[in-house]
């Protein structure tokens, strides 16, 4: 296969700036609520010439709110980081995570300059996403103490330098309780203390995504962290498929929620731009969709479930990071393929305008639901099904019994005819 | 403002088809997960001649499954229509019914001549969507019986005469309890037998659409309806904003849901694309956005609570019906401005294959999410919330009683830097 450069997609959003500004324009506004010049920010050159320096792609946008005249604005900057690994992964796991910091140390400065608050991380950022191999050493030698860890005590370090605050995914390792590895992120605050860490919720056994073979659902619940940059939550990769789970940051008051994440090509692209969006407008905060980028190669082959043959890469990891504001309106993405640092100045008091315009808040039934999925979470739950009644013997007890079966389904009604897809 | 040609857009789509064949295959990938090329059905020229004679959008695609050796493919074909009034709406009642009903006759016949089995329609499809006006008579008087009532019985008469399944969004009149006012779709099985109703879960207070001056909170649960082309349910309107309701739908077994919805531009467009298809992802099943097109003036102006000069229209209804599929992809949109039918032929053995595939139900943590939900719709609910230690007097009983305050932010220390907008 020729990798031409005619042929890749940096950016989606390339594809759309070929078109003439006004049907430019109007795709941006159907799409993406707003055009990039109206959420356009300006960056500092020192910035920019870290990025071009570097090699990463930088970009900087805004969401406004609204004035009040009760509340001032509470404008804070978010500085989302996307990377790829940066030595093979055959070298000594300490040198890897030492090489990724290195790589990512000029990215904090350069979010540093453009006055960024709060920086997130992708999911385990100092490793190589090597759950694919199934393989326990080396692997398991990255995971580390969620407080006194290399790559914690690195993030540490920035949010001292630049009182900033810092969501640092790792693979952790608790020594206290047992030795378990969990996938966590650890929430540093800016002045360098650890405040707490989340854990991911829900856990992928989705083609090379079998993490249960590492580490199981959190243990945490959905915490709320309150910094003086607003209140962010944590919900990590998979965990954005799951809307309770982003439901439950929102019932706890965040107003800024991380999605580290780590995902390929042909399993999720077309989902990354509507899971994390979704969030944002389904709970009235701000979501940020975070991937990492490059193909990651592993010294031993491996099959994937899918009767291929077995190989040595798990895919090519799309990058694509982005944020969504509760209005529904979202930024451009970054890279596809390269290490990147999106910077986002916001307005918290969107948040509370869009409860109150919207009003999802307050028309949520969030008793009824409560009562309902107590109901549907029991073993014998009954579905709310409704069946004809003049329809061959069918009764409510038939109806049951089919349901206890697990298909509640009697195929043998349904039409086939094969013949009409051609 | 003029209105030219250049400067409006049909369909999104069609912006997508101006550029060159290999970056709108990409663009398509990306956005939509498959190609038009990809989805494409082919259309009985009958179809398509009533199409082009009536003036409707008309476009057919198919979503595939993968073949199983137990399973035969459970194919089924889907039709969606979207409409404009038909006459003023300052004419009687009856005739501006009428008049709907005679301009989608044809749309069913076109719908019949391509095999459709299941016809899905806009919410409150006869009427045009007057609660803006906040006016009683004469809309009220669009209200109908939910089994005998006129629009109803018109999709009686198309389900016996084509054999199809009929999803009759109406504005409901309750007779027998009290003549209370729902918004309402009655589900007519293939044989014309009424299999029951939906009533709208959410009711809007959002702008133009404070609905509840009408009708209030659907009081019929998440039904699903088990007809022998599937088990459908329904989801109306501002619903699509409630990840719980949809979720209701898949706890009870939907493979198919309807949103029949009325929705403008300016409000919700670039939300439009988001919502029903990240409902189709997080519960494996298939969705059906439907949303009227038009601007409807009425005669007497209103305000609409935006500062704005009183009015007669609310807007410009913008359509872009569409089909999202378990899997993430989706079917390109029906146009933004005229009526249109989307006929879409799927297999829905595909809920089950991505059920299967990607784990969500397997690991949604129910239990765990019906506690949380339970213990969070108390009004007493202590939100999981993480402050520092350190800052200032902050203890449990400082933070308890913030939260009791219902605010939960210590705004004093919250940065303000409006200097950064610029």
């Amino acid at each position: 296969m020729t990798d031409q450069s005619e042929d890749r997609v940096d950016k989606v959003e390339d594809l759309f700036d070929t078109l003439p500004p006004n049907k430019r324009q109007h795709l941006y506004k159907i799409l993406y609520g707003k055009t990039p010049e109206e959420l356009a920010l300006d960056c500092p050159g020192r910035t920019k010439e870290l990025a071009s320096n570097h090699g990463f792609d930088c970009q900087a946008y805004q969401f406004r709110a609204q004035e009040e005249s009760t509340r001032a604005p509470r404008i804070v900057r978010v500085g989302l980081i996307q990377n790829s690994i940066a030595i093979a992964t055959t070298e000594p796991v300490e040198q890897q995570r030492n090489a990724i910091i290195d790589k990512v140390r000029p990215m904090f400065q350069a979010a540093a300059e453009a006055g960024v608050n709060i920086v997130g991380l992708q999911e385990c950022w100092t490793m190589p996403f090597a759950f694919c191999t199934r393989e326990r050493l080396p692997w398991s030698e990255f995971a580390e103490d969620a407080r006194t860890g290399p790559t914690v005590q690195f993030c540490i370090q920035m949010a001292k330098k630049y009182h900033m605050v810092v969501i640092c995914p790792i693979l952790e390792r608790d020594c206290v309780r047992g030795d378990v590895i969990w996938n966590t992120a650890t929430v540093v605050n800016d002045d360098g203390t650890v405040l707490g860490i989340q854990r991911k919720n829900h856990i992928p056994r989705v083609g090379d995504f079998n993490e249960s073979t590492y580490y199981g659902e959190g243990n945490i619940g959905h915490p709320v962290f309150h910094t003086k940059y607003g209140r962010i939550g944590v919900n990590i990769c998979y965990g954005r498929h799951h809307p309770l789970n982003w439901l439950m940051q929102q019932l706890n008051g965040a107003e800024i929620v991380f999605n580290p994440s780590a995902t390929i090509t042909g399993l999720s692209e077309p989902l990354w731009a509507i899971e994390a969006r979704n969030a944002a407008i389904a709970n009235s905060y701000f979501t940020c969709a975070i991937n990492r980028v490059g193909v990651e190669m592993y010294p031993n082959a491996f099959t994937s479930g899918d009767g291929k043959a077995a190989h040595r890469d798990m895919g090519m990891f799309y990058g694509s990071s982005y944020m969504a504001a509760p209005d529904g309106s979202r930024t451009p993405g970054l890279s596809r393929e390269r290490d990147g640092l999106l910077i986002v100045a916001l307005d918290l008091n969107l948040c509370r305008q869009v409860v109150d315009k919207w009003g999802f808040r307050m028309t949520q039934r969030l008793e009824h639901y409560a009562k309902k999925l107590t109901a549907a979470s029991s073993p014998d739950y009954q579905p709310q099904l409704v069946k004809a009644r003049e329809e061959g013997t069918s009764s409510s007890r038939e109806e049951s019994k089919q349901m206890q079966n697990g298909c509640g389904h009697d195929c043998s009604r349904v039409s086939v005819d094969c013949s009409r897809f051609h």
